[in-house]
Formats: structure tokens, sequence, C-alpha cells
């Protein structure tokens, strides 16, 4: 009888992806994504948005609709499944909402909690966000407004104060890649130094280390931004490259971290470039500030970047662009990040359920 | 009789060249770089150096020396010409010199005066500086500690103080270009807004639009970065890019700049990437300080970028690297920066002729 029990097809990944806000162009870059077979054989997708969004976008960009609608994902065991609450409630269509709305900062904040639902209730192995206003949810109030960001908000539902967020561009045959990870995220430039501390650089090494150890890295090399010109040239031009970052990198090399640093911030972003089979002297850099690390980034990948939140015990990718309202609705929005957050999305589950 | 008279050669501009600290890297690429025929038929070139270097860096290239030996400028009309006091007098050779040493120092500092002097005589068209040590030119002392490095020296010899620090990265087709110019540059992060005025903004505008048009553009596109992340984000990241940033662009608008900001700096710059043939959406980026724009041009140029004094009533190039000690005397510098240095005050020299 043993020969006759059919083997279990290797599981592939649920991800739970929330649509964004309605107005911008998360339900476009999903559509478009998603209708790529080599992607769609690699994941299960359980998408929390509006029903109207997606077909409009599927309409507009000539793509059949893969997808089957659900009011819960318990209801469907499709590969691709659309919950759209609003649709099976016979509610009025979201789409065509304004820009910057309260209606949308309330839907895409709960398309947002239910997939983080799906992370806790241990379905999802991976959360995928689209786009949202900030704007938009401090027009919407009711506690939505206190969140910066998708960042914030998954870094208080799993109760961690230790994480960051990382950047990721995978390297094509058109231009190269990079890793970057921020030690401070949206504070004033002027405000910098307010919240970087030694053992928050040492936290932010350390979560580069993880992160990279998790892509399949096993002894990343590390490279930690100065602050200040030139690292500080010697004190000349700022004190806290030698007394706050030093200490924070001595501290990681006496770990055991293959780290160096720290570097003058122009010119280490070059050794960071990553080219498809080739490794670069730097797996990833740690950028002391919002800017730093991504003006490196989006300069050499504009349109591949995923924006990763590590730390975490759940995954959360994120494509690297905003709601995008000025071309939302026109067919004009490239896919290419939020492919990218996809697919980062299943590399990362796969390698931790490896573990 | 008209027939016969012969027409004069169309006159190339004189360079005045210093060869920067003799520990360095200078003389290598000095050497490479003039090599070049293609550079060597645009310009007349007249070096202040020393011979031992020269040949030494000329001898582990295999190059034969192209250049004739001579105390002054004046005692030689010959196309590449290597002022050289040290071997005339008989002196000891500079060649083995310690890194940063106060030899070294005051060796680069009078070769740097005795470019400038060229350029005030009136023989130099354009001066090209190699690489010194601010270290070094500290350890020599004398008044040369004053100076953070040649840019201010250029400006106290020209009595300016609307100057500012532009970078060239000519597009190739290996990588992209691009144009920055630094309305701060050698503060610490945390001062630049010590240093960073509407009136200093407005300036530095003016010079990025100055210099694009003897670079050729009629009417250059010029973007501003903002300071803070986001731009500001609307005053929630800071209030710098609407209260000193945008008073300036409003300003420049107003006198038919065609100059748009503050933009948020992590998305400014792809937009300014230029490609062989094709004209970029900016022409130039007004970068606030000095990673800021750093960042974006020597990650992608790393190896060509040049830089240029702009706002001083003479030409002054420089290549984008330092002495770079460390693999110096081993023939392994590479001399694309020096060559773009020098081919671009070959430009601006022919362009001011024109004018």
């Amino acid at each position: 009888m043993h020969g006759t029990v059919p083997t279990p097809s290797v599981s592939i990944p649920t991800l739970a992806i929330s649509m964004g806000d309605p107005a911008g162009i998360g339900a476009e870059v999903i559509v478009k994504a998603l209708a790529d077979p080599m992607l769609r054989e690699r994941c299960r997708a359980v998408v929390f948005g509006a029903g109207s969004c997606m077909n409009a976008a599927a309409s507009a960009a000539g793509i059949k609709p893969f997808w089957e609608s659900a009011i819960s994902e318990r209801a469907s065991k499709a590969p691709f499944v659309l919950i759209d609450a609003e649709s099976a409630a016979d509610s009025p269509a979201t789409f065509g909402y304004a820009p910057t709305s309260a209606q949308g900062g309330e839907l895409s904040f709960k398309w947002v909690q239910a997939a983080i639902s799906g992370l806790r209730n241990g379905w999802a192995d991976a959360a995928v966000t689209g786009p949202i206003s900030k704007a938009a949810w401090a027009l919407a109030g009711g506690g939505r407004e206190k969140y910066p960001g998708h960042t914030e908000l998954f870094a208080e539902s799993f109760q961690s104060e230790r994480y960051a967020m990382f950047f990721h561009a995978p390297p094509t045959y058109a231009g190269p890649g990079m890793n970057v990870i921020l030690a401070t995220v949206h504070v004033p430039l002027m405000q910098v130094t307010r919240h970087l501390s030694t053992r928050r650089v040492i936290d932010t090494v350390e979560l580069a280390d993880e992160t990279m150890k998790t892509l399949g890295i096993a002894d990343p090399h590390i490279g930690v931004c100065g602050l200040n010109p030139h690292a500080g040239e010697h004190g000349l031009l700022g004190i806290e490259d030698h007394d706050v970052i030093l200490p924070a990198i001595r501290a990681c090399v006496a770990n055991g971290l293959h780290v160096t640093g720290p570097h003058p911030a122009d010119t280490i972003f070059q050794r960071a470039l990553s080219r498809i089979g080739a490794r670069p002297r730097l797996d990833v850099v740690v950028a002391m500030y919002h800017d730093q690390g991504l003006i490196a980034l989006k300069t050499i990948a504009w349109d591949r970047a995923v924006n990763m939140t590590v730390g975490l015990p759940i995954i959360r990718t994120s494509p690297d662009h905003g709601t995008a309202y000025d071309i939302a609705g026109k067919n004009l929005a490239d896919p290419g990040s939020m492919k990218a957050a996809i697919s980062l999305a299943i590399q990362i589950a796969v390698a931790k359920r490896g573990e």
C-alpha cells in the first residue's frame, strides 16, 4: 500500500495582501504583479481589498480576473482570493473615492488589520501591504492617526521595540541591486541625533546581520555609515561618528559580526552595489537616517525596491512607492516593486520554514 | 599673397595642473590621463609637481615620458611641461615621502599656489588640481592649516564669497551621469541649518543655472532637494523645507529660472540621471548638504565624477577622489576622474572664450 499513497504537493506559502488606499495604485500593481504566472505558481494570495478597484485595474490592463471573491478567508480554498466585504454586503462600490479621503483611510486601515489578523491566526505566512496615505489615516481618525505608517502599526501589533526598516533592491540585468537598513526613520534631520544611540546602532547592525542570514548569506559583510561628512574626519566635522557609532561597531565586532565603519556615506554605497552572479563587497549598509540610505537605494533602483519590516516575529514586505494618486486609474503603474515585494515575502517565508 | 599666409592653428587652452600630495596618486593619474592622445590634442598642460613622482608613475605604467622638464612656465614652449623646481635645484627627490607629511603638505600647497599664479598672470586658462591632504597642510602649518581644502583657498585667492562646489559626472555607455551642486559643504550634519539660509539657497540655484548655461544648456531645469525626509511632509517632519528653502525657490522662479522643489531627496536624483543622447528631466540637482548630493553622485559614478569650483572668475576643476595613499606607487589608480576633470576644464575654457 505504501507506494500508492499520494505524495502531498510541496506546500507553498500563503500571503495576506492588503490593497492599500482605494484611490491609489494598490489594486493595479497587485493585479499586474499576480498576473505573472512565475509569481502565481510560488504562492497562494489572499487579497483584502475592493472588487470594484481590482476589476477596473484588470479591465484597463487587459487582464482576465484570476481570483475568486469571498467574504472571509475561510470561505474559499481557491489559490487567489479577494476578500471584499463591501461587495458581499452589497454596499456602494469603493472605486472612485477621491484621493486622501476619510473613507479611503478607513478602508485601507481595515484591510491592513485583516492582514495582521491572518498573521496572528497563523493562516498567513507573510503580509504584503499596498500603499496607504498617512494623511487619509489621519482624516479617518479613531486612533488611526497615531500611526506614521504601516511599520509602526505592525511593530505595535506584534509588540516589538527592536525593529527596523530594511530595503532590498534585487539586481537585474538592467542594473545593480543593494540592501540598506535604517537606524532612524521619520524624524526631522536636525533631530536625528536625539534618536541615535550606541544601543540603537547595535540593534540595527544585529538586525542587518539576522536579515541577511535569512536571505541566505551565511556570513554577511556589514558596512556602517558615518553621520557627518567624511565620517567626521577625525572629529573636525562632527563627533557622533567617533562617540556614538564607533563604540557600537566595536561591540558588534566583539560579538563576532563582520562589520566595519563608520565609513564616509558618500563612498560606501558603491561597494554595496550587487550584480547578478557576483557578491558585493558589502552585503548590506547600515544608514543613520532616512535620506542617507534611501538616496542611494532609490537612485539606482527606483522601480524595484522593496521595504521590509525586520525584527518582528512575522514577515511583512511592501513596495517602496506611495499611493501615486496622480497616475491612479490610468493603467500607468509599474508593478515591478510590488512583484519584488511579493517575491521577497515568498523567499523569506520558505526560508523560515526551513529553519 | 592672401592665400599664402598660414592660417594660425586654432589655439587650444593651457591648463595649470597641480600634482597634489607627492605621496598620493596625483602624479599617477596625471601621467595616465595625459597619456590619452584624445586628451593631449585638446590642451597644453603645465604640471607643477615632482619629476621623481612623474617618472616613477610613468615607468610603472609602461608610459614613455611625454613631457619636458623646466624650472618655470616661461622656460619652455613645449606642449607638455613639468615645472619641477626641486630637481632643477638638485634637491633631494620628493618621491618616497611618507603619507601625511609636513613636507608633502608644503610641496602640494606650493604647487597649487603656482597654478593660481598661472590663472592670475593670465597664461593659464584653467586650473586642474590633484588630490591633497588637508592633514598634511595642517602639519605644514604657516597659514596653510586654515584652508579646509582647495575650494576655500581658491575662493580667498579670487576674493569671492558667492561660490559653490559643483559636481559633474558625464554619462558613458557604461552608466548614467549627473550634475549636483552643494548649498553647504564641510559642516557637521547637526549644524547644517546654521549655514543654510534663503539667501544661500538662492545663490546656489543661481550658480547652478549659470554653470549649466556655460556647459551648453540654454534653459537649465533645476531641482532643489528638501532638507528633511519627504521634504518635511507638510511640516510633520521638519520646518526648514517650507520656511527656508521654499521662499528661495519662489524668488528664483520670480526671476525667471526654471526651478522646482523642495523635492524629497530620496526620489529626486533618479530624475537627474543623464544618459548619452538623452537630456534628463533635471539638468542639475541643488543639494542642501554634502552627503545628500554626493551619496547619489558617487554611488552611480564612483570613478568619473569631477569637482568644480563655480562662482569664481576663473576655472578650477579637480578629480573627485583623495590622495588614496594606500594604493599610491602601485600602478593601481584609475585616471577616469582626472581625465574627466581635464576634459571639463578644456570644455569650459573653450566655452568661455566664445562668450
